[in-house]
């Protein structure tokens, strides 16, 4: 691999889901306005690789299709996108088992009440803790960084606890702060990777 | 004060000085690209607050030139700029004392080697730690966003080190990792500090 390697972290664009509904591994579609949006996203990338297309850096996503269909948009339709992306279970959002679909404000206020103190150990009924989601999101994040191949530039398009789970490790920070990150709809943040230093070039762009 | 209020961290522009030269609290001027660096800079606070101007925004400066310079052009010329900008020494960059000035590669390799393992904690030679800056800077900062009045955003220029500092700081990271965040001349990264739960908007955009 190059001595150093910058992965774009990209959010997923706005989701077609009504607020308050409690939503991780279940598979939303995209909003109205997703044409717009991804335009807006992967102009952004072309310009800080400063190039006019993307289609010959490698993109990894979640299979959520919230992030595959930007993911597909990132890259021209035309290419032969299959040679260079992939998706990984491992990088979709918190699975919030029970609560899936459900209003937030309709879960157990007890057991509701104890998960919201510490989320960072404790599982969302049959779901994930997000310790747990930093571990196995971390684990794919650095199998992607030292992959050995040549390309200096990778992205990922991911979910925001993903997203936050990976600056959060990165940055040595307690878990709990992650969620003090914002990151938006269509955001990108960056990371560049080296195997025993790497910095973060910039967060929610 | 209203119940969150932003803070811009915004960095000077390039500053006037070949590289490999230490300097933290010289008072170095700012590079012939000033005009346009500057430029850029207040165009991209302004479509943050949505407004054609930021005279009405204060602005809090170190008083060093390369800051103090920018943030007079952040506002306009004809405004009675006195009234809502002002400096803080607190918001100087680290003080390297005997260093100051001098070629890096020129500092004592064994006093350097020492720090370079900890500056967090051990000063450069009759200057200061990066614990007294993080201390110094965070102390100005809580000051600032406190502050009793009505303005719901703030703008305080000033160098890498403080915006490292106060990001670290607000984001729980150990003080060593505070230099993996990649800070840009003329970048800017916000807080929305609230009393109790501050958040992160964005990081070197």
């Amino acid at each position: 691999m190059p001595t150093s390697r910058t992965i774009y972290l990209v959010r997923h664009t706005k989701p077609d889901i009504p607020k308050g509904i409690c939503y991780g591994q279940s598979d939303i579609g995209v909003f109205a306005s997703f044409q717009e949006e991804a335009a807006i996203t992967k102009a952004k990338i072309c310009s800080f690789e400063n190039v006019a297309h993307l289609n010959t850096i490698p993109i990894v996503s979640s299979p959520l299709q919230r992030c595959f269909l930007l993911a597909k948009e990132l890259h021209n339709q035309e290419t032969m996108f299959e040679q260079n992306m992939r998706t990984d279970d491992r990088f979709k959002e918190m699975n919030f088992g029970d609560w899936e679909m459900q209003e937030w404000s309709a879960i157990d206020e007890f057991v509701m009440s104890a998960w919201m103190r510490d989320y960072v150990n404790i599982r969302a009924t049959n779901g994930e803790s997000f310790r747990e989601v930093v571990q196995r999101s971390n684990e794919a994040f650095r199998e992607l960084a030292e992959a050995d191949s040549k390309h200096k530039s990778i992205i990922l398009v991911a979910h925001s606890g993903v997203i936050r789970a990976i600056l959060a490790h990165h940055l040595e920070m307690p878990l709990h702060k992650a969620f003090s990150l914002e990151i938006d709809y269509g955001s990108i943040s960056a990371i560049k990777y080296r195997p025993h230093y790497s910095s973060v070039l910039f967060v929610n762009r």
